[in-house]
């Protein structure tokens, strides 16, 4: 292809192959582009910014992202996962710091299982590295989408100052939350379009490594954890990184709520935030590296999320990933439901043979309704973390069901590990599941609070044979439970 | 100003008065340009459609519109009420349409209570006279709007092949339900957008007038109400029109849920249209003009509903009417609710002198509630429409209801009328006071089933001491009733 032009066609060959664009070489387009251009399909992927092996594009976005088994499958279905793997930091819990600074800690799973803390950098570029090897990938940099038809999936894409078309079959926006191809596609008839904002935004901060030490070393806190600091309507979160260093992220409201609530705004002058921040993160002050000059030097970014219906327009244009369903971070799954959405829209492609038809019914169909379950469950677990987490009577909960599930692994999975650590089971039926444990639980806990001693006991049995009672008259249909 | 060049500015007078920009001058535009310009400010509105009243330019739109006594009040404001009412035809009460043709009558409110049936054209063309009369108002047709800066409220319009741009200290976005100023809009910071298309669609039918007879034997029904057929899934409604017709709406599905299920995609020849129509329709059949014909000629109309958040970008520019909360035409409150936005605004610009960052506080806070409040209310109307008002128990509760009103008139109004004939009760609590009577009404009807007869001893004392211990019970704060 000739980008120099002012209006270059591509022309459309009588090739067997079928044409497939994809807007956004992120980690997502970069997978969907593998998976595409394995099955068959002619692929070519456009990327607005420069080629992040060579340029630092991701200023302004988080440094690291938690991948979980779901990513993990979909990146072994392209037989990337163990590289990536090589990279990543197992997390295999929460540590919880107190206001008083002490430490309580929260297993994610079982001994083995664990969230990894993976640079957004590096799962990108290895990414677009299989994708270049692909051969029947075109990756193209610097490419902005200008316009879409949504009747034929020709595609407008800018270059400097030239414009030039290119057609295709189908074309998928793997463009992101700001995704240009759902923009356009709200002219469409019915295209139905949520965007809400949260009160809450973020700033991130930095704990440096230790320098002049060995690798392991290097880490100011237990690097193989996700540390939270839970104070209700704000929240500090710490994930490690690979150098030694860990991101955080400060989640606080932009606007106060009363003349007494702390927000962004709230927070004005180098006191003010010296004041908030020995108050609420007394431990972290000692591990940050400068935590005032950066709160003061970055402006608070939004949070948001995303739901549109339909996904897929005129069976030719779809939309993958956060285009489709930006969530909130709470759950650390966005970017594992979306390599989650290219692995079984891979699925689909083999099970309806190239029927685009049916793969995009289906496509529609199943990814839509587990998109909104995970959205949904996001939403529930930011009050676990800022609020929960620091409650006594919610970690004993949790150590309960996690001895239950040891006892009787056939009756309960929590409802973290149906999202975390169970890929094949859909994020839909996790949630559903999900409300009848919390149902069982909130019964069990209510009882267990008239038990005196109840910390020291908890691990009795009659515990677990009054939750055995309570899963077994549930899974009868006594809804009186 | 001229509109000839290609690129003509409107120069920054250091004028004393401020500058107000109205895109779209629809009824609502018109309006809010009379109470502006008779605040003091210099009003430019810009409409991109032709001068209605030389043109017709209201192909694809309803011919008529309900009125109540919001839209009323806020017309009275300015003195153009009983001008526009000359030409309105009262709707008393529903008459419902059952499908062995038999009919019941249920009043709106009191005797001398009325919706009212006004022509779109008719209530536009006034109000844009009334507007051109105004000496701080310029009208300006045929010029669309291309983009906003929402920093300054400085507008670009195009007038055929040219485009210019106008200063203003604020710009209001009057500009419907398909608003280009929200869609502008949506790209600034922390702008939460809702558009939902519900599964029924419409299109307009038409009951002619009958011809060469005194005007008022030309209507083919009763003529002072809004005619019903509700069928559960569906139904056909009718308003009178000046001429003697009455323009019917059928709402149906778009597409079938079922095989079994009716759609506006299901029925696709002649022979199924008319066999849905004498099935469902077979009184309407013998008054409608040429129901198949229009039917097959006609693509279903989509129906969707439009949230924002904010109203008001930068204490510059704001969104007012449909353009902010484009609702569903169930409850005949549309219109009504944004002439409500207008005569509030020219209330707060009175109330906070022309400060404008108080008046925007205050009206975004008081009318976003409100049209949360309406738009919620829709939603149930259509349930109430469709399937309870051909519902004996639900017709029953309305009549007690009524009689409990005229008996304790200080203690009961029913829902309808708060939100129809009380023009100073804010949607929002009427929605409020809403859900307490539907606890009231449900236990109370729930009690009337069990008594033998009640369709004909519904009027007995006993009934009404019952309802009012209901009412006293749940005054004192008793929640179990």
């Amino acid at each position: 292809m000739n980008f120099k032009g002012v209006l270059v066609m591509t022309t459309e060959e009588p090739s067997k192959k079928e044409t497939i664009t994809i807007v956004g070489a992120g980690p997502v387009g970069a997978l969907l582009a593998v998976i595409l251009g394995r099955a068959g399909y002619q692929v070519n992927l456009f990327e607005s910014r420069r080629d992040c092996r060579k340029h630092a594009i991701y200023q302004g976005k988080s440094n690291n992202i938690a991948l979980s088994d779901r990513g993990w499958l979909a990146l072994e279905s392209v037989g990337i996962a163990k590289q990536i793997k090589a990279n990543a930091i197992p997390m295999k819990k929460r540590v919880i710091h107190a206001i008083d600074g002490s430490l309580t800690e929260q297993a994610y799973g079982k001994e083995e299982q664990a969230i990894w803390s993976v640079s957004r950098a590096d799962i990108n570029e290895q990414l677009i590295d299989l994708a270049d090897t692909e051969e029947n990938v075109t990756i193209n940099f610097e490419q902005r989408l200008i316009q879409v038809n949504f009747d034929n999936a020709c595609s407008t894409l800018a270059h400097g100052q030239g414009a030039y078309e290119v057609y295709a079959n189908y074309l998928f926006g793997a463009d992101g939350a700001f995704s240009k191809v759902r923009r356009l596609a709200q002219e469409t008839p019915r295209f139905s379009y949520n965007q809400a904002y949260i009160p809450q935004c973020y700033i991130e901060l930095t704990i440096p490594a230790n320098e002049n030490i060995e690798i392991n070393k290097r880490y100011r806190m237990e690097k193989e954890a996700l540390h939270i600091w839970p104070r209700k309507d704000f929240m500090l979160i710490a994930l490690p990184n690979h150098d030694g260093s860990f991101t955080c992220t400060l989640f606080l409201n932009l606007e106060s709520k009363s003349n007494t609530d702390v927000s962004f705004n709230s927070l004005k002058t180098i006191d003010e935030v010296k004041g908030f921040f020995e108050q609420n993160f007394a431990d972290a002050m000692l591990l940050l590296g400068n935590p005032i000059d950066e709160f003061m030097q970055k402006s608070a970014k939004p949070l948001f999320l995303v739901s549109v219906d339909p996904w897929v327009v005129n069976n030719k244009i779809a939309l993958i990933g956060d285009a489709a369903h930006a969530m909130l971070p709470f759950y650390g799954q966005g970017l594992n439901c979306s390599l989650e959405d290219c692995r079984e829209l891979g699925i689909l492609i083999n099970k309806h043979q190239g029927d685009w038809s049916k793969i995009f019914s289906d496509y529609q169909k199943n990814r839509k309704i587990n998109a909104d379950a995970i959205t949904e469950l996001t939403k529930q677990n930011f009050i676990e973390m800022s609020e929960l987490s620091g409650d006594t009577l919610f970690l004993l909960q949790k150590k309960i069901e996690a001895k239950f599930q040891d006892l009787y692994p056939e009756l309960w999975t929590p409802l973290y590990s149906m999202v975390t650590f169970s890929p094949h089971l859909p994020y839909e039926k996790a949630l559903s599941i999900g409300k009848q444990q919390n149902i069982i639980m909130k019964k069990l806990m209510s009882e267990l609070k008239q038990v005196p001693d109840i910390e020291n006991c908890w691990h009795e049995s009659f515990v677990y044979q009054k939750m055995h009672e309570l899963v077994q008259a549930q899974a009868l249909g006594n809804t009186d439970i």
